[in-house]
């Protein structure tokens, strides 16, 4: 290991960094000062991490119109990490940390703070609130933008770090913390209520859908896996699909599946390309579309309010998850035995290229995580 | 009365009936023959009809892009008569109708029959049953298309007539059938499992608003309407309203009702000249934007996916309501004494034209309901 990529923790973290989005693909390894340690964060010595479509979004900043939040930090780095499928080792907590001890494992979603006090943080749906500090590009209140996991360590709130247990190997769980999370929640939320067995159909086999496919099977629904073309078939119904319609090709596909879905989740990171006139109809009364990919910022939805009347369903979101649903959502990875489809990359500067510019090409089945950690930064001792 | 007006019944009925859209505002008398007469039919010897905006859409054929459905029946007129918010008498039954006897009053809404069989009907949902058939400009099977209200009679389906408690006066009750079922039903059923009191916001004091007013306040709710200006205030406060945005000339109300609502109910017919980016941030988590004014077949959502981010919202539509929806409705507006607010105009052909152009124009307060059909059809003996 070359002295240069240990770190002098806890002075400092160790990541993979960006200061100009036109060379987001090509992040390289720096040196900062973590956010002032608050009594209620963690610090966690990061073991692996997931790669998520967030990230091209994020290092592009696509999803605002604003520049680069880092830049005008008021503290900490003017340089950007991003990462938020983390997990790893607590190695730090702040005074009033009572729930975790020192030497646990813990995983990060992309949440990494908020305010725990108003009607959405005390009404279990923390992931909206208006204070809600993203796990990377996200300013504090008191003026650190939020550093994430492509690094040595990452710093959180403890409300955010979640147990995991012992059974499932780390690299499986970075994808379920920001990935498995998302989709998990609207897809709780939406079945818990449904009499007999709920029906789910999963828009787009990628990164979300496939751990939707899997997540959905372990929670008792019938699921239906809509892909463009066949190519992912064969995989979707490894994944556990009972059904799976490729809409391109596929005839009358919108008539045998009228009336059928109690939630149709779309993961795909757009809506520009869905048939959506053919998939609304297939929602049962009153039922939801949802989106989990947040796509650009100007994306215009396509759509006619006329479409909505032959079965009263909505469109619409889901950001994230829940602390309460993260956990039961590794309770059900561990009980089930889900897995997410992952393909392993040690972490170094040439590893987070090859991650982020393969994902960006849609080359990945089905989710990065950066690797070895412990060996890169000479941690985990 | 003059002798011409009076009706053949039951060979024949007599309405205000078209054969062209572009003559939509001058209905003319005619007579015509009904459908075939069902085992589970009943026909009603009409008191009064309310004007529903649905009227200016179908007489327009503006939700169509075919010419309109009675120029091509089977058999019947090959004119049609609107109208469906209907209050009469049952003159006579079909062999297998067991609920009602004739000489009852009862009421009839936007739906004249369905297939009572199909998934949606058996859980109560047939007013989105496939083979729906609408009280007007609707095919059914036997190939005649349906004629409504604005007529001395009208044959429908048993479910679909209901039965009327005494204390409330006919006219009050029609604008309930179509307008006031079209907004309990998502008022109901977006309410129900709200904790504590729910917090309702009506858009557009028209029509369809100023009942909805009513009626959430009858059910509970707090409720506070939106306006475009304050030409409606009075009004609106006057109905119940506890509190009144008027969107175009208020400053800071999204900020003032972020997280507040339980349900946006969209009662203007058109989403077109709403402000939807400031009022879906004031829906709490994973509430719904619902809009029950059906637009233009053309109209589409100006609307981007990001901006659902922000609380997990969702938006639709919502389509009239079910049977047992309409009796739970037509109890509480006894018990509470609901009366929408409706101007009467007796029936004539310059009653008619001069109802649907001044709706058409929104000069109206808030309800027109033709009225004195015993006088004008010679009937009611």
């Amino acid at each position: 290991m070359s002295e240069s990529t240990s770190v002098n923790y806890p002075q400092e973290f160790k990541g993979f960094a960006i200061n100009d989005p036109s060379k987001w693909d090509n992040p390289k390894l720096v040196s900062y000062e973590p956010k002032k340690f608050g009594p209620h964060d963690l610090d966690i010595e990061i073991e692996c991490c997931g790669i998520c479509a967030s990230e091209l979004f994020s290092l592009k900043n696509d999803w605002s119109d604003q520049p680069l939040a880092c830049l005008s930090s008021s503290y900490g780095p003017k340089t950007q990490v991003v990462g938020h499928e983390i997990v790893g080792k607590i190695v730090a907590k702040g005074t009033d940390v009572t729930m975790y001890e020192v030497g646990q494992r813990v995983g990060l979603g992309a949440q990494a703070a908020s305010c725990l006090k108003c009607s959405r943080c005390m009404n279990n749906n923390e992931q909206y609130c208006p204070h809600a500090v993203g796990t990377y590009c996200s300013r504090y209140e008191d003026g650190y933008v939020s550093q994430g996991g492509y690094a040595s360590h990452v710093r959180a709130l403890d409300h955010f770090c979640f147990p995991i247990p012992d059974s499932i190997e780390s690299k499986f769980v970075g994808p379920l913390m920001c990935g498995g999370l998302t989709v998990y929640s609207p897809i709780k939320r939406n079945i818990e209520d449904v009499k007999g067995v709920p029906h789910v159909a999963i828009i787009g086999i990628g990164g979300l859908g496939h751990m939707a496919i899997m997540i959905s099977k372990a929670m008792g629904a019938t699921v239906t896996a809509f892909s463009r073309n066949y190519d992912k078939k064969e995989d979707a119904l490894k994944m556990g699909a009972d059904h799976f319609v490729a809409t391109q090709l596929d005839k009358g596909w919108t008539e045998a599946y009228r009336d059928q879905f109690d939630l149709i989740l779309n993961c795909a990171s757009s809506t520009k390309y869905l048939p959506i006139n053919d998939l609304l109809p297939c929602l049962k009364v009153n039922k939801r579309f949802i989106s989990v990919g947040l796509p650009h910022k100007e994306e215009q939805l396509d759509l006619k309010p006329i479409q909505f009347f032959s079965n009263g369903c909505t469109i619409g979101s889901s950001k994230l998850g829940t602390r309460q649903e993260a956990i039961e959502l590794l309770d059900l990875a561990a009980k089930h035995d889900i897995k997410p489809w992952i393909q392993e990359i040690p972490i170094c500067e040439e590893g987070v290229h090859e991650g982020l510019t393969k994902l960006d090409k849609g080359d990945v089945k089905y989710r990065f995580v950066l690797t070895d950690f412990h060996r890169f930064f000479n941690t985990g001792k």
